[in-house]
């Protein structure tokens, strides 16, 4: 059987796994990241990790895909990564091809890894037009056009997290003021809570909890036992996000747009006002016409078959050139 | 010598041209789109335009490519077009190829030929991922990314006017509030112009003016002359336009944006505000790396080149496939 490896880098742990074309893993290994101090001592815990996770694997691996912040298809280095220790401008697919002696070695940052898994083994497997939206601490995203992962000029489109949600609005870790980032995801769900609890001069089941003790969950479960502030925040956040998935769509049109992440699984709870407001912000000619599903990537693997799916993709865009 | 025509439909005119690969529009031909009162009579008089325009061309015709406002390119359909005589759903492209036997008849709306016709001929000719906005009446777009027009699921990506400038902002024609056109266009210009008039009282040299006498025009030659309302209404249309150009590069990270039409004529009273505001709505990652230029098009001849341009671009693609 062949395989391909998926590698997911995070500032605490790097997870990898042996994923077949169907998207189920095989086999799966785990490290921190935390315990190294520097590129060459992390690259050599990396190839030692990828030679214990191969080995007794039967078949052939085709290749390697990684996903890490700030990855860089083009160049295949990780670039200024605040929560790494790999300096400027890390050469991470060089370097495992060097030592490992792949051929196939492909990487880019985590939600471009996510919208390909999308694209190989989940919703996406016959779309060639939609948006994947991961909701976490951020807000990330990846772009399929007619079949392909977009990189833009320089490897860096999909930076949705980042467009100006709010003229003047909330401060985002990015410099600027305003991102959708700092409005829809698991962080910008707790700062709209905060406003609400001001908003109604703390009238709500939990506002006894500290920002450092409130995360989505607890402001979900608060709004689904009938909280009107907690309710109020998913309300405002699907408003927002709503809006912003419009602008995406009179951009791109892709045929369906997919949210990924925690606040995802609050179900109806944010997807129903988020669907409202994307509608309601379209051109009245687009409306009705482009989905907005959940993920079908299983939560626990995605990071894993996200970087394993660039492996598959490069081989299929290969044969079409063929 | 071969040669691509390219037709530009409008409400009042429609207009021809026998264009070589350089881009020179060796021969021209007009008429009248208001002389015809339905979709069969037009095609009548089109044929006829067709075919006195090629008659004594020397070299191969390679193709036909069309701009019409709301041109599907997938269906070769004008559809619902509000401007035309045509109906609901005119299919002009199967139409001319069975009246003139031609096999290669192309067809879009007119901001999407005119950034073919940036690529082909113009300061796109060389790049692979970029923008045009072109701003008349309302705000156009065409978006090249891996050096082929983006067109979406159904043909309708790129509808850049219409993205949320100003959260329920101005009343816009195509049903919604605060899009783009509303405020970055030449009639954007003139509402923002008579706000300012509001603003300051009646304090401006051409107060006088009716909105029915303004336009861009005028505007932009009482700013230069130093009035301040006059002034103020560039730099606020720079400013919104500026925001938006920041999050299209959010999006698909292009090397270049070109603008294009009338208001960019007035050099830097629009570009030097826009390219500020663009660069500071801009993720810092992102700044310093991307170009905003006028377009390289002639204005006169822009839509005949942009409609032909869909020729040789189709030529180019096909050469890549084979």
């Amino acid at each position: 059987m062949n395989y391909a490896i998926g590698i997911d880098i995070g500032g605490t742990n790097t997870k990898l796994g042996v994923v077949d074309e169907k998207g189920t893993v095989i086999k799966r290994h785990e490290f921190k990241t935390t315990d190294y101090d520097g590129f060459a001592t992390y690259m050599n815990g990396l190839e030692k990790a990828v030679t214990f996770l191969t080995s007794n694997c039967d078949g052939e691996c085709m290749g390697i895909g990684i996903g890490a912040p700030n990855g860089n298809y083009y160049k295949g280095t990780i670039d200024y990564a605040p929560n790494l220790p790999f300096g400027l401008c890390a050469p991470i697919v060089d370097s495992l091809k060097l030592a490992l002696g792949y051929k196939h070695i492909y990487l880019s940052n985590d939600a471009n890894a996510a919208a390909l898994g999308e694209k190989i083994y989940g919703g996406g497997r016959n779309l060639d037009h939609f948006i994947v939206i991961t909701l976490g601490t951020g807000l990330g995203s990846g772009i399929i056009i007619d079949g392909k992962l977009l990189l833009g000029a320089d490897g860096f489109a999909g930076e949705l997290g980042h467009v100006c949600a709010v003229v003047n609005g909330r401060v985002c870790g990015c410099g600027k003021c305003g991102c959708l980032e700092t409005y829809a995801s698991a962080t910008g769900i707790k700062r709209t809570y905060l406003e609400m609890v001001a908003k109604y001069n703390g009238n709500s089941s939990i506002a006894n909890c500290s920002w450092n003790d409130l995360d989505a969950k607890v402001i979900e479960d608060a709004a689904k036992a009938g909280d009107i502030a907690a309710k109020q925040t998913y309300d405002i956040t699907g408003n927002i996000l709503g809006r912003c998935l419009a602008d995406f769509i009179h951009f791109s049109r892709p045929s369906t747009i997919f949210l990924f992440g925690g606040p995802v699984k609050s179900g109806d709870l944010l997807l129903k006002p988020t669907f409202a407001s994307m509608e309601r912000h379209l051109m009245p000619v687009f409306r009705g016409k482009v989905k907005l599903l959940p993920s079908e990537l299983p939560e626990s693997d995605a990071a894993i078959l996200g970087a394993s799916a660039m492996v598959w993709s490069a081989l299929e865009q290969d044969d079409k050139v063929l």
